[in-house]
């Protein structure tokens, strides 16, 4: 297990403004940006030891330590990322950023238009996973950092260290894709789209100007919010967490909160619905719905990954359901079939699509296991 | 295959008013109540051929043939009933009702309380899957008949068959229990509140009593719907049906429908939100978390079913993951546990949980072998 002792400590978050316009995939041009970044860890001399860390649908740059002592919680990967542990601070330089379209720092659809000095709203274009990648490689460029020792992601951002190592291949040693998928199932673009008419349906959402309006579309984010658990969590951990318990302990034969899972449910939602940009939470579901890098090569993943040069680690979790094993398995096999160097490890767990974010041994051990390689080579 | 030509023909509904009343499990009691109610074959001398077809969620009393010529649509299970048939009204008098807080007919939240000349509306009692069985027994005095040939249902008709087993014993020969399952998961709720509380949260609802408003809670019901419908189809249905297939053939960067699975899911909520009751749509899905036969037992199923005297057909199906097929061998296990007499298939099937409205031949076959068996025991 992770010593949640070993912390990076305080850190304070950085910001990088780029003045150069980024085209879009969609032919939008934001005509300039803003990332907001931490990092932990050393640059080594040769800056051979970075590790670019990718964040899934809600994340955020602040993956380790605190901001203030006093505060409760720590950064979201802080039992991954830190000295001695799996993503190990006394070995490499991590950097994690908030993605473009975000709510916690980077230009996204809250920020101010500078055109209009209001905020961007339904202006904000759409971004997608490339996009995203696109602007990363600019921080990177700003640091220094001419070839990452590793990208590593979750779920969407599994998407993104793939998709560094097919457009940028001399750019990324060693790709880690985690509880993802080579593109959404129609499954998957089902959930996203009942989320998203959440959102654009609640009045409050006005088109997307709600700021304007001193207006929060809540209860479609908390609708989205709700639904997204479900989908992390696993049928079987959630019975196990849950099962059909009941707050009082009998049947209330009424609306308010009754089983035990209501009323997670519901305070995740509330939770989310306090902090979290609805415009940002639509662009993020848009992303994961447009990826998919066969798609320029006829459906053909193999060919997609054949310019890659990084080695791959892929792992997923066995009662993952949104990104299930066989996802992963995709991705794997069309590595296989271009010949890359690619590590396939299928994880026990009962945590469902979440498992990326917890401790279990045999996931953390992997995790070790193979970054202690990718640091060796890295400070070689 | 069924062959559609061997239709009932035209139909029409029947009322049947009990002005006794009918106390609940809630603890409230309903004065008097109506059941719309419809009607397929004839009663034969002995009154021994009647079956009874309980309906699932959003379903109703209008289960065969149609009510006027130019109808486009047949009643709901128009496949499995009627002349030849596997339920043969050659041979059964079927029996098909609209469930005590529905919006088709019986008595609901849409119908008039007597008691204040308005809708009831939030005033309506919550009902349970043992209400509506209790209501069920009226309508068979009624009607005369003392013991049911079978009863049938899937999903959460199928809950109610369940229940007739182990409340009327004497009164059910054959219970058809059909991609059933003997209690809600966590997850089944938690799919449950997040449809209820899209609707509770739509500022239509007004509390329940949005008939005075002249209002519809339109928005919620229609999330619901998009939702349930999701956990109606396989994963690998909805992919070999819609995949990733664009209505426009390529991304057009906007919240507009754009992949055919969002279309055929809002084309869905928005038929659905045009003619549903908003309050029963909650009284069903309460109905479903609250159904738990083993609760009253110690949470031992098959002491629950000890008391039943009926044969029982369990079928599920292979794709179906809102009730999959261990949680129909739960019920078989309880069955066989408990000493009874029990049949049951998994049958291979791509449509998910809708697969109980289809006809994959294994599954028209089982219930023509099954049913055949039944007339010739009813109308030996």
């Amino acid at each position: 297990m992770t010593d949640t002792n070993c912390s990076v400590g305080i850190v304070a978050p950085q910001d990088a403004v780029f003045d150069v316009p980024l085209p879009l995939a969609s032919g939008a041009v934001l005509p300039s940006y803003q990332l907001r970044f931490e990092t932990y860890g050393a640059l080594n001399a040769g800056r051979s030891n970075a590790i670019l860390i990718c964040h899934a649908l809600s994340g955020h740059h602040h993956a380790a330590g605190r901001h203030h002592p006093d505060d409760k919680a720590a950064g979201w990967w802080d039992n991954m990322i830190g000295p001695g542990k799996p993503i190990d601070t006394d070995r490499f330089f991590v950097v994690a950023i908030n993605n473009l379209g975000g709510c916690h720092g980077s230009t996204g659809p809250s920020s101010v238009n500078p055109a209009t000095g209001q905020p961007w709203g339904s202006a904000f274009p759409v971004v997608t996973v490339a996009d995203w990648v696109t602007s990363q490689t600019r921080l990177a460029d700003r640091l220094g950092i001419e070839r990452w020792a590793a990208v590593i992601g979750g779920s969407l951002g599994g998407m993104q260290a793939l998709h560094w190592s097919i457009a940028y291949p001399q750019r990324v040693a060693h790709a880690l894709v985690i509880a993802s998928a080579p593109k959404l199932s129609a499954q998957n673009i089902a959930f996203n789209d009942v989320a998203r008419q959440a959102i654009l349906t609640d009045p409050e959402f006005h088109g997307g100007d709600f700021y304007a309006q001193g207006a929060v579309p809540r209860r479609g984010l908390r609708l989205a919010r709700m639904l997204g658990h479900i989908t992390y969590l696993s049928d079987d951990g959630m019975g196990e967490k849950f099962g059909r318990m009941l707050r009082s302990g009998e049947y209330r034969f009424g609306y308010d909160v009754e089983f035990e899972i209501e009323s997670y449910l519901r305070y995740q939602g509330d939770k989310f619905s306090d902090y979290f940009d609805a415009n940002t939470y639509l662009l993020m579901t848009k992303a994961l719905d447009y990826f998919d890098p066969a798609k320029e090569h006829g459906g053909d993943l193999a060919a997609a990954l054949r310019q890659a040069s990084a080695s791959f680690l892929v792992a997923s979790f066995t009662s993952d359901w949104r990104f299930a094993p066989e996802r992963s398995r995709e991705t794997v096999k069309a590595l296989i079939a271009a010949g890359k160097r690619v590590s396939y490890a299928e994880i026990e767990s009962a945590h469902g699509h979440d498992a990326f974010l917890m401790t279990d041994p045999p996931y953390v051990d992997l995790m070790r296991a193979y970054l202690s390689r990718v640091a060796e080579e890295a400070n070689a």
